[in-house]
């Protein structure tokens, strides 16, 4: 089973990553791009075929390593 | 108009950060995850309303600065 797990700064929080992804664009003379926010994504296989036990086993993982749930949100999908 | 942007590795292309997770995830005790692999999202706030001409802007994005299209694969979904 496969799942993909999307880690994105919560609203709010500064992202100079993105600042600076606008600033290259805008130098590169790609217009048209107002904000840019960088987030992580992880794609996931999992050995489990249950679904239930999986989502338990990825949400774990997400509030141990993957997210830092102070500043970031994170959503899994199972595919 | 809102886009996201999601870049991962093609197949076949080594990930030491994904395998670097496996291993932190296995020594915290979170069992049943078989293989990660990780790669990046990009939130886009556009300022054109145009889908089309939106979707040719990242593209352009994504083939001159966010992607390295020799060992990542990009998808564009405007939403």
């Amino acid at each position: 089973m496969k799942a993909r797990i999307t880690v994105t700064l919560k609203d709010g929080v500064l992202d100079p990553q993105g600042k600076a992804i606008e600033g290259a664009l805008r130098s590169l003379g790609v217009d048209g791009i107002a904000s840019v926010r960088q987030g992580k994504v992880f794609d996931v296989e999992l050995a489990s075929a249950d679904p239930e036990r999986a989502k338990a086993t990825l949400n774990s993982a997400c509030e141990r390593l993957l997210a830092n749930t102070v500043i970031e949100d994170y959503r899994v999908d199972v595919i």
